[in-house]
């Protein structure tokens, strides 16, 4: 005897998070602006709400997954009173000074606030390759769990609504480093003939290897220590930096995602970190 | 009865190509501007050779490994003649306008010139995780493959001497975008008191999990379709990637690595393809 749910926003991702809580057989109730895109959650099962105040009324947990939190305050804008004693999660992507507005202002209004980052595609959601962030009201993590269990792995926190928000836009940020490196790279390669199909089975186990570097780079950065052991040093990685900016160039390629590593590189070196690892580069980032 | 080799340059990873020379009994001679580099290697059986040109008479192939090609140049400057006959593997990380100056030059003095790009951290020399990427005289290549076989999988990419290095630095830049997109995110995070090693069991599967969507990108790119089955598309994204910029100034981190996506998404989207993959941000990088 499961409790309703009420989804709001059934874009690629809320349209996921709908088809996994009607997988697991969940009562939900659904509601998106363009309402042609439940019909097919509603042949699953789904019970479409006509209003925003219809989806809130019919359940007491609430999940938000809109654009972003302009749809957001849009969406709940009228519906304050209502949401008194309800739990809302907002799986919204967001800068913390947003997560910590919608959240003093929900929370004004009585409801349990929880805020989320989803780090998974849609076709992921529902696998335990999914995983979600969480924080905010633990009340509230606790009264969904058995609803948020149906998305994938999810991680609390902490109370301060803006830790899950902070950590997601950390992840995303590996992930579009990860991204220009690779269309850089591909573009490179791709200036010499290689496809990127070509080049796909050179640069694949080529970054997994390079990843078994970021346990040593994690204890640097903790301790601070990016001059012990080290074996691929600045000033020789400096070169072969700016030999790709140089040679991007050359070749065609806006060198942009690889300018920032060269000037900050630059910056460090001129610092006098020439012997340390390239790890150094984030206290230039922080600002030391 | 293997035949023997030299090698000039014995920085972290001219040491390391040495000691896997010795590790397989190959007769290796030497040479290094700083000699006192050298005392392990003799130590190990490793013969040292007084000048550049002993080390080049003693041996039918040399390989260079040197910090930049300024370095070769100065080293290999005054010993052209001695060059004739002899196979040259140039193990130095450079441009292709820098490969193909010294390839033309060394050719002209009459030796089989290879260039190589080591896709290794010193450590990884001589296990089967070390990759280097070959190309120039096939000639040479054969001559040498003995010795080169020790030092990890060899892949041969063509005549063309430029092929070799244009990989080398497109593999770097995949890293280097992995590295950067990593400090980035571990500042972020580190900005609500995250640390690194704490971090670390988020970031690693993560990019493991985004490194599965390489093989789409791939696709599209070299089909130019960024449209079909669109899972994330680029104007949900911006979002984010707009988000990632502002917290971390907000949060006191220099947004310098992810400036780039912004900028390049920014002008993706103004050409009218927010519906599209991210991907379709190589079309930006190469001017179309
Ligand atoms: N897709 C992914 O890979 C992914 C991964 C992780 C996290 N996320 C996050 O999930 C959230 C949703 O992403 P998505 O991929 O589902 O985006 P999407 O496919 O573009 O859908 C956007 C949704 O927001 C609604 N919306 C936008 N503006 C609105 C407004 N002013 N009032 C009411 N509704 C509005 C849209 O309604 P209409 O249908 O009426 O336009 C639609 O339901 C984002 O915050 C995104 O960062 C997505
Ligand atoms: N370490 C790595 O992780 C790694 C990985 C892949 C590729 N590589 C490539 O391997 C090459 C060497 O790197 P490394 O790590 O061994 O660098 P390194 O430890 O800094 O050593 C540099 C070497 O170059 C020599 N050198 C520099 N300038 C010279 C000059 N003007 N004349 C003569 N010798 C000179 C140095 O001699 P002294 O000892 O006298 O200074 C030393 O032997 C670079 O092209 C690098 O890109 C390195």
């Amino acid at each position: 005897m499961s409790k309703t749910i009420s989804l709001i926003g059934l874009g690629a991702m809320g349209t996921a998070l709908a088809n996994a809580l009607l997988d697991a057989g969940h009562v939900t109730t659904v509601w998106n602006r363009t309402s042609a895109r439940a019909d097919a959650l509603i042949a699953r099962g789904a019970r479409l709400a006509e209003t925003v105040t219809e989806a809130i009324a019919a359940s007491d947990a609430i999940i938000l997954c809109l654009t972003d939190y302009v749809a957001v305050e849009t969406t709940v804008a009228d519906v304050g009173p209502r949401l008194a004693g309800k739990t809302v999660v907002n799986l919204t992507n967001g800068r913390p000074d947003e997560v910590r507005a919608v959240a003093t202002r929900l929370g004004a209004s009585g409801a349990r606030y929880l805020d989320g980052g989803i780090m998974a595609t849609p076709p992921m959601i529902g696998t335990p390759d999914a995983f979600i962030l969480y924080s905010g009201s633990a009340q509230a993590f606790e009264d969904a769990t058995e609803h948020l269990a149906t998305f994938g792995q999810n991680h609390y926190l902490g109370e301060d609504p803006v830790l899950a928000a902070v950590n997601d836009l950390a992840l995303l940020s590996a992930m579009y480093g990860l991204f220009g490196g690779y269309l850089h790279a591909t573009a490179l390669a791709g200036s010499v003939g290689v496809t990127a199909k070509q080049f796909l089975p050179l640069v694949e186990p080529w970054l997994a290897a390079m990843m078994t570097a970021l346990p040593d780079y994690a204890e640097r950065i903790d301790s601070g220590d990016h001059a012990r052991d080290v074996m691929s040093n600045l000033a020789m990685q400096s070169v072969a930096i700016t030999n790709i900016v140089a040679a991007s160039r050359s070749q065609g390629i806006d060198p942009a995602f690889m300018e920032p590593m060269e000037r900050l590189a630059q910056k460090r070196l001129a610092g006098g970190f020439g012997a340390d690892e390239v790890s150094g580069i984030i206290e230039v980032m922080r600002g030391k």
